[in-house]
């Protein structure tokens, strides 16, 4: 694509076709200004196969309104429109509805809450609320689900192995496996929310504000042997012209027998020369037992505060095992588990960047409300799957904390309901009958809206947090999360209920149609 | 990102760290102008868990370009790297490295050879080769695998839907759950290539020449129920509006008791006015039973022309088994199974854009050769994994079909080979020391080249096919590949072979390091 195309390709046409013709649908019927309101959430949590999520990282929308505030239907775009053709040979689209597109469509008609990124989120939760002209917020949708889906399902992802390695030092290096261009960019944005402390990519580190991280690949240990040199003679290049930044891949030839040698051999020529090494990065093997066995020698060597950095195909079940196996087998080695644990850091491309076994997250956009008459109509979809049955109407969003500060429920009300005025509170479950919860005042030590205002009438009320408030956001919901939930499998399921109020008018609803 | 802010991102510096400190550690040496080659091959098919790729079909490559076109090192991106700081507080990249990367580290300076897009292709074959200097062939590496990797997955993924749905029309369908926005683009384009017939992208879509597709979503009926119609009235203004291109989405309310028969009534209108109506659309529940129930209904009422387009978390199986189950419960009801395969539409989104059982292809990008006084010095990395052991040195790959016209094998052979001269053609498993083939000349019908030169010292002297000239080579590579290689599930392995003399040089290498 040269940039005229991309610049249509990635504009206000970045949408599905079907909105543009509902949209033309509601102008040739009189409703396309017709105030309505979407809620955007997601349905269940990423399930990876032998694993699951218990909660999200929400992110993905500063970056949802910067493309937001640059979309606008420009006259390329309308033509482009005016050219599309029916099974008859007739224009699709009508001149009096482009005309109003160009016009009118702008999604400075809009008004948006949200969830704040970072904040950890759960499904069936308003995580976005759009209110505006029904054509105006139907076009929106595409574009929302894509900015919004793919951060939060990469935050995610990146807050679990952040977890299963103990916190450590986690790199995102997922560019080349990364689905193209733009995705990388959010992904690694998304990574770096959700727990990785750097990437590898350079230009998103640099436009983040962020260093990135690298040193170096199998290839340059080749040249130098291909050159009839040796792997030492690479790894002494390599600290000439990065003393203080040094640690070497060890093994492009034999891990134990060469790699690790080698490495002590140039780290004690830095150290002579008043340079501290970084460390080592294991890439290929048993990576437990060879980080056990690159401590001990590095430990004998005296190099005990050497990082070891870990990679190849790295997830959060792969860290776990890895960490477990090394809490077994380094004593045997003379190894202290935890002080190993400690100085590891972990290097995860595909599995992070592509969310491996669970490459989407199942974010909607639905319908909820439509105002007539000034009041608000809830819309409802009767689907045979209750899951799928969307909370109708305009609603609140609270997280409930228990009296230990720890987040019992998420509870989604009626727009008009206080829960300041009652001594208890009644969670419904969202679609069985039987299952409710009532929660005394003084188990609650607050109830806390979740939801804020992003943007009324097209202009932005919201500062944008840096990336480092957004960490600190997830890590204080993560601390305030039960551990149960945080599990890597088979987590507890937190709770995510209904007021009795909207619990009742649901029923009003599908008893009704 | 602002527009400043994505042109650094998406730029020379959408690339690895270590790309740049080891272009840097290659000046320092003196390296760094040395030519060199480096292949890009995949090491395995996609392997989606219950079932696996036997071929892929390569995609990307004149996006690949287009980027390679216009990426270079700006002032602003030299200035981001100027800035960079070591662990003691020096500057990472020197000024004279700089210069250099500035004045003289352009991709005008390589030439590439390539596999075209459409072709079937196989593990471990180089689909791309890169010559040039050491420095800037390295710095391609993360860009070039990014940008291939992704669309060789999702044409893969698309050929096998496509083959599964016995090549009915295929619509991509997976924006909303697309890694952000130039993932889309790359993926439906590669969509395109691989099997789709058109997507329901609309910026991409124009881009590329195709009609966008797409009708309406439950969200136009819920707006008719809100406001106090009824899904019938929804329909008839859908009708009303686009008379000649009328696609109903049946499942909002009721799939078999209202849906339907409100379609088919609106269809009986359309017809009294002299319009054909194009058909319904199924979202959800049991697509085989509903779509049998839906022909029966549809046939009745006399449509049986109607299209039945079926979407909900399609993929190749789930459409395999849903042909299934026509097979044997259609007749049941009166249904003839091959005239309601031959109707049914494939609406897929999520699986196909995420490739989803298997989200990445390992594609990587080896140094495989350095040029020494004017000699080719092959490179080797020695792993543990003999899979994983790159073929040595600058080599040639041909396409050998039998006396069927089938493809039997792709050989590497190295690049001074001539199988015109031989009788007979050896073929060396990879790695397998015992297992070879000894082709007869006459079981041989073809040999083909398959790496064409694509651009010589920054000089593209290659046409670039259109999507459709693409997808005829998809189709003529699917022809002539062996049936039980195309199977959907435990396909037959294809034949990926040395010549006899890179074997020997391969097995000298691996004993002399």
């Amino acid at each position: 694509m040269n940039s005229k195309e991309q610049r249509m390709a990635e504009g206000i046409l970045y949408t599905d076709q079907y909105q543009l013709t509902m949209a033309q649908l509601y102008y040739r019927m009189g409703l396309h200004e017709r105030v309505a309101q979407f809620d955007h959430f997601f349905r269940s949590y990423p399930d990876y196969g032998e694993h699951k999520a218990g909660y999200c990282v929400n992110a993905g929308l500063e970056w949802l309104f910067d493309w937001i505030d640059q979309a606008h239907f420009r006259k390329d775009d309308i033509e482009s429109l005016r050219i599309q053709r029916d099974s008859a040979g007739n224009q699709i689209f009508a001149d009096d509805f482009l005309e109003w597109l160009h016009n009118e469509a702008s999604f400075n008609r809009l008004s948006i809450q949200a969830i704040p990124e970072g904040r950890v989120v759960h499904p069936n939760v308003p995580l976005t609320v759009v209110h505006g002209p029904l054509a105006i917020a139907q076009i929106l949708e595409t574009s929302l689900l894509n900015h919004l889906n793919y951060q939060t399902l990469i935050a995610t992802k990146a807050s679990r192995i952040h977890n299963a390695g103990r916190g450590n030092l986690l790199l995102e290096f997922g560019l080349r496996r990364a689905p193209e261009t733009g995705a990388n960019a959010g992904g690694a944005r998304a990574a770096l929310i959700g727990g990785a402390d750097f990437t590898s990519n350079v230009g998103i580190s640099h436009v983040l504000g962020f260093p990135a991280k690298g040193t170096h690949a199998h290839s340059m240990v080749q040249v130098f042997i291909a050159l009839g040199g040796s792997e030492l003679d690479a790894f002494q290049a390599y600290a000439d012209v990065y003393p203080d930044d040094c640690l070497l891949l060890v093994d492009t030839v034999n891990t134990l027998e060469s790699g690790i040698p080698n490495a002590i051999k140039v780290f004690e020529v830095l150290r002579r020369k008043g340079h501290k090494p970084v460390g080592i990065r294991l890439d290929s093997g048993d990576l437990a037992y060879l980080s056990i066995h690159a401590a001990k020698m590095l430990n004998d060597a005296g190099f005990p505060d050497t990082s070891i950095v870990l990679s190849n195909q790295l997830d959060e079940l792969v860290i776990w095992q890895i960490l477990a196996q090394i809490e077994h087998e380094a004593p045997r080695y003379g190894v202290d588990p935890d002080e190993l644990a400690n100085r590891l850091i972990y290097g995860v491309g595909t599995n992070l960047i592509t969310s491996s076994g669970d490459p989407a997250l199942d974010g909607v956009y639905k319908l909820v409300a439509v105002q007539q008459n000034n009041n608000w109509v809830p819309a409802i979809k009767v689907s045979e799957n209750p899951i799928k049955i969307p909370n109708p109407g305009h609603k609140h969003v609270w997280r409930v904390y228990d009296e230990r500060g720890i987040a019992t429920a998420d509870l989604l009300s009626m727009e008009d309901e206080n829960f300041q005025e009652h001594d208890e509170i009644i969670l419904h479950h969202p679609y069985e009958h039987q299952s409710f919860r009532v929660l005394n005042k003084e188990t609650i030590s607050e109830i806390e809206p979740l939801l804020v205002d992003i943007m009324i009438d097209g202009e932005i009320l919201y500062d944008w947090p840096t990336i480092d408030e957004m960490r600190e956001a997830r890590k204080n919901d993560l601390e305030r999360l039960d551990t149960g939930v945080k599990r890597i499998i088979n987590p507890h399921i937190y709770h995510v209920s209904l007021s009795e109020k909207l619990w009742n008018l649901k029923q009003k609803l599908l008893m009704n149609l």
